[in-house]
């Protein structure tokens, strides 16, 4: 049997140990948060405690870090017009969104579809500032939404530059970091951002839980979406996933002690494995690669190249990679993050990323380089004979 | 140090160990359920294999369960205006509950406060079917929420007969199963119920996973709460809590091999714990007792006795219960379950609440008898006191 390669950790990340360590412990436990007997009060602290380690991976109070069933709740909760301010409490509006962001940032959260707006994007996949700063100069109170990294093709955005924007216009900004944490820093406070977006499971922790995470106190989320219960200080209702908030904090300890030197480990094997896939195919497009990226992670195309058929071809070699994003089960549609950076549909509908984590190894781009070669190979055979036929 | 005895079972239960079984193989696993290589076909297996558990527990077919965060998300979610049925596809209300729901059904989900009304219920904390037939009656498409049993009291509703009340005036029913399942049956066809919602943790699975349950396809649940992302059909974006699925699908199949074994084993610990209150302090009220009730549950008080001050009083003693609801943190406030009882303020302050698990032993009741019988005399020698310095 083929040993197993997995590329897709911006799908989703292997656990880390300490994140395994401490969701053990915690499942350990018996006691409901909210109760105030000794079993009770042991889980409270596991949470207090994880909010600490959360709070520090983005420089936050933890008193400001609200956990939620992951990144997604988290964008939505974020995204309502009853977001109030110390000075500002009048419903906010409209809400401005780059065109390249999440599907459950481009849901608009709570705000009508007739309320968002899309700010467009140049053609590495970077937010344009000019269009930003047009956008929020006919409004009094936006409501701006930018992820800091793209999830398909890893590009950082201008946020700080754009949070500059958006407070001179008197808006707010929220941005969606779950890609961007653990890869590259995401204070809060250098970020400019009022609220920030996290996901364990991006992070080296479980799937299903997040956070949303304001910069101060004086940020009210006074719009709870599950609501009914004081928890989260009345912001987010429901007993708390314990287990999952314990491993979100041990992972989040772990990347802030370690995502520096996990960046630089996985910038050698990305540029190895972008040396590689030019050195098979010189016509390999990278998406983005005039523009800052994250460190772990390729988005290419190639044209004549089916993006699902080379998913398919990549996984029997035992390579798992994908054609973009892995959040909507079911739906086989073309990337809006490529649609809105301008890129040929012959170009778009071949897109396959390549995503590394803290665990990637030479071994597994080697087994990924060797993998692309027949795939390529398999594909200019295919492209010879189809010119041959029409010859 | 004295040995720990867990009774605050409704708060949450300990964790079973099929489920934490299921859950440490799950976060084994890479893999992101929408992803289609064979690590996210792995990770589909195991949500879907888990579907089929869950639908078991109550006589569902899989396709009709949508996984959630949680049993207040899933509340939350059912209770929309925007439930559509086949026939009937105009916004649904008013919204009628009963008078001693969970907090997250008392908040009316995405119904404004105004179309929230209240059904009472008689002294033993069932609810008034004369006084809901009455309050549908002037209704075209209510929505009514009440749930299976309650988790203070334990006292199980009369579901079915509202069902036909319910239906009988064009309605929907949804039936919060939180507390009860696991401890009496709850086929979804036999309550009459349209939508059910169930808890992991209540039946030995892990915190923050839950499910809505709907009768038949016929159920559209056109207004999705977390959403952006096409997850669970459509009806909960956001990648899904694939351990924590994992864990509620083992709890729920071991529930349903057990419940009914384990239901015998509680009720005989239940009557040795009532019969002991009674025998140790004859004026102990035990709420509920001429209804139907859960098999673990007891609600009990006794006059003078302060309930924050009982529970701090058995701590120490090594016994966890509760007084009452453990859903909202930092809340002391009397309960509205006994208010809506009518239980005297007097009595309604002590009140007390032991329920028990599928862990729970003899043992565990006589360590809780013998602090009954310390924290009982305490209270009544103080009182002797009282008296004294009063006369």
């Amino acid at each position: 049997m083929t040993q197993r390669v997995y590329l897709d950790w911006n799908a989703t990340g292997r656990l880390r140990p300490e994140a395994r360590q401490a969701l053990q412990d915690a499942l350990a436990l018996a006691g409901n948060p909210s109760s105030v007997h000794a079993e009770g009060r042991a889980a409270r602290r596991l949470i207090e405690g994880a909010r600490e380690q959360v709070a520090a991976l983005v420089a936050a109070r933890p008193a400001d870090v609200f956990f939620t069933s992951g990144g997604t709740e988290a964008n939505i909760l974020a995204l309502s017009p009853a977001i109030e301010t110390l000075t500002e409490k009048r419903p906010r509006g409209p809400l401005l969104i780059s065109a390249i962001e999440h599907s459950s940032v481009r849901s608009g959260g709570r705000f009508s579809r007739q309320a968002v707006t899309e700010i467009a994007v140049d053609g590495e996949g970077r937010v344009d500032l000019a269009a930003l700063a047009e956008a929020v100069s006919g409004t009094t109170r936006p409501l701006v939404s930018l992820m800091l990294a793209n999830n398909e093709t890893g590009v950082v955005q201008p946020v700080a530059q754009a949070a500059a924007i958006v407070h001179a216009a008197g808006g707010l900004l929220h941005v969606d970091a779950v890609q961007a944490a653990g890869r590259i820093p995401c204070e809060i406070g250098l970020l400019g951002a009022d609220l920030i977006t996290l996901s364990a499971h991006k992070i080296g922790g479980p799937k299903g839980v997040g956070a949303l995470i304001r910069l101060s106190e004086d940020i009210h989320l006074a719009d709870p979406l599950v609501r009914g219960g004081g928890q989260e200080r009345g912001t987010r209702a429901g007993t708390e996933n314990v287990a999952g908030i314990a491993g979100f904090g041990a992972a989040a300890a772990a990347a802030s002690r370690e995502h520096a030197e996990e960046a630089t480990h996985m910038l050698a094997l990305r540029n190895l494995i972008e040396d590689g896939l030019r050195a098979v195919a010189p016509q390999t497009v990278i998406f983005g690669a005039g523009a800052e990226r994250l460190p772990n992670t390729t988005l290419f195309s190639l044209e004549g190249m089916k993006a699902e058929t080379a998913v398919i071809a990549f996984d029997l070699e035992g390579v798992a990679l994908s054609s973009g994003a892995a959040c909507s089960s079911g739906k086989v549609q073309p990337s809006h993050v490529l649609a809105a950076m301008g890129v040929s549909p012959l170009l778009l509908r071949g897109a396959v990323r390549v995503s590394l984590g803290w665990e990637t190894t030479e071994a597994d781009v080697a087994q990924f380089l060797r993998a692309w070669r027949k795939v390529s190979t398999a594909l200019s055979k295919r492209s010879k004979e189809q010119r041959g036929m029409a010859a």
